[in-house]
């Protein structure tokens, strides 16, 4: 259960109206395919069924969209499993990383996940190599996986070593993919139970479709609306398990609305993930005093399982902090975000808030979706392909010219 | 070693020597502590040789400036060492992870580290009562060191159990103070060169002070001048180690500069903290496409210890990568920085970058003195309070009123 609650007033018909629109023509006409990724994501678990390899770790090699999703959900359920394999990312190209995570893997019970949509991401090409080199890996027989699109070179390269492929659909953008194979695969292999996630994440496009989360069409609309001055959106979690859930939100936010539109005019929202309650001592006091160019969104977990006690101790000189002895680290975290955003609304911010019951698997699925949803909202009221990024295309030209061929 | 190199014009001599000018008053007055730190603070290290605790480990319990400095020097630093001790911090009241950090403690070879400068920070205190219960610390016999503001009431407590204390001074604010024992005692026990870090970042202050540096004043008087358009500054940094490093940024940034000014007017600049190669999958469109809101600095590592290569392996298919064959992945990152920068440079954005020679101890500690310096010069040409942060008091007064006493 997800629970979203609103800190100041806003109704705009039209543009609502004008939004939840697009969307439904973008889910019906089937040319943008993330609307129906859950429900024909169930089939891939039959699949994986039949992956009989033996490992204890899973390695992905994959960056930006290929990585960010799957990162999220395993940051934010693994703490719920006793048994779930180890994920490592392989994503960037710093090479102490990089090398600090090869020392720590024994290819003989590791699975290589080599995911990439198009199919010849340099970062992540390049990492395969230097793991084929470093491990002496047999393509035709070592554990690997490839996830990419379907007749991508990387499939056509999978195919000549016979080694397993799984399809990112064409029509899914690589930030919206996290509920495709890109995901499904790497949690599933891992023990996580993803058939609960995709339901969550079903729920959400059945009731968002129903007309049942007006809300967030409305906030969509609130935020295309006051761009010009709100620049900025603040997502504050309240946990230091959605640490990769705001890295996951600021790509998916900030590549996808960050445009030029129709017109040749520049649009874009900034998002800003920050996480509670350690921001409050970073990022808070510009929230506060700060120019009024940002909308803040505060992300909070009811119910953690089985949270340690703020013991009923009372030292000496330091009795000022009693006033929490007895409570829960559960019941002093949302608090701290109860008063924040008080303290936020007080300043004249306009705030909302999103409110899960608890890290479960349905939970994490409809928090996704959520965002997936209120950015295609947003991306169509600015009137722009939400799902390209042809931004980025110059500067891979340009590194090409850094190398002598 | 750093470099500075700056892609756009810019000069205001009135405004540079307000700012310079300013910080000489600064420095000389007394009033701001951190300009001395790095000097007074080599006595520390003799101090710290006289502490003859035997542990493995060693848990910070701190947060915001009590721990963000001391992180960003251990992650960079910390793979150039074979033998320095492990640091666990214990920050966020984030119930699963607190658990997790317990669990993984041993009392027995663990050193406690309680920093707060005020003493009475509602987290860390509430987390060393956690700890007292979790590990049955004996307060006057177990390894615990309490670094806290002079006669604050942390330090009463403390003295009252016969704990060892090291000061922060007065005059140097918590954000500020990583060159102060915040900083010095974890990274020195743990096993950090600390007197080479001490000594680059004196060097920048002496070089600062010369007039050496008048990059930084430069871009500083920039930096204001243009605030109202450029509302964000986007710190780029390509090397993974620098992740924790953007945290520290953020809080110097955000907290410092976001201020009502003498007027009444609301000023600040957004920080926002991306890693390279990653986020050029992630935010490089918004800045390429997006609004003209931001400024970017570059942060480039020059030459990495011992890089993995990428082996000149030519996969069928994949022949399109081959460009990169037989290159260290020091060189990829490094080429895809530039590539990137001049893509941004080209699109229109203010841009600079600062090089470092390598990663160690002299050029950490200048790069973190660049970083305040430029703070200060900004937040006086703002003519606000940078060393405060009133904007924080209302949230904890909320705080309270959300338990039964």
């Amino acid at each position: 259960m997800l629970k979203f609650n609103t800190y100041y007033d806003y109704e705009n018909k039209n543009l609502e109206t004008f939004a939840y629109e697009s969307l439904v023509k973008e889910k019906e006409s089937g040319e943008i395919g993330y609307y129906h990724l859950p429900k024909n994501s169930m089939d891939l678990l039959n699949e994986l069924d039949n992956i009989n390899y033996n490992f204890e770790k899973i390695a992905v090699i994959g960056i930006g969209g290929s990585s960010l999703g799957t990162k999220a959900i395993y940051r934010l359920l693994k703490s719920n499993y006793k048994n779930v394999k180890e994920i490592v990312f392989l994503e960037n190209t710093d090479p102490i990383e990089l090398k600090n995570h090869f020392s720590k893997i024994d290819k003989n019970n590791t699975l290589f996940l080599v995911i990439s949509k198009s199919g010849t991401t340099i970062e992540t090409i390049s990492i395969f190599k230097a793991a084929i080199d470093y491990f002496k890996l047999d393509l035709s027989n070592d554990k690997i996986i490839v996830i990419t699109d379907p007749a991508s070179n990387l499939e056509k390269f999978a195919d000549k070593y016979s080694i397993k492929v799984f399809n990112i659909p064409k029509n899914v953008g690589g930030r919206f993919s996290v509920f495709s194979a890109v995901g499904v695969v790497p949690l599933y292999l891992a023990g996580f139970d993803v058939k609960k996630v995709l339901k969550g994440a079903d729920e959400f496009f059945e009731s968002f479709f129903n007309k049942s989360e007006w809300h967030l069409i409305r906030k969509a609309a609130f935020l295309y609306e006051r761009s010009r001055c709100y620049k900025m959106n603040v997502v504050f979690s309240y946990s230091s398990l959605l640490d990769e859930f705001n890295k996951w939100y600021v790509q998916l936010w900030g590549e996808s609305l960050g445009k030029i539109n129709k017109k040749g005019g520049r649009v874009g929202l900034t998002p800003i993930g920050l996480l509670g309650s350690i921001d409050q001592h970073s990022f808070l006091q510009l929230l506060i005093e700060g120019p009024r160019d940002k909308t803040v969104t505060f992300i909070k977990v009811k119910n953690f399982e089985n949270s340690l006690k703020i013991p009923n101790i009372s030292l000496p000189f330091l009795e000022t902090t009693d006033f929490v002895n007895g409570y829960t680290f559960n019941e002093l975290i949302n608090a701290q975000c109860d008063a924040t955003r008080e303290s936020v609304v007080r300043s004249g911010i306009d705030v909302d808030e999103i409110v899960l019951e608890k890290l479960n698997e349905e939970n994490v699925g409809m928090l996704l979706v959520y965002y997936e949803l209120l950015t295609s909202a947003v991306g169509a009221l600015f009137e722009i392909n939400t799902y390209n990024q042809p931004g980025v295309e110059f500067g891979k030209k340009i590194l090409k010219t850094k190398f002598n061929s």
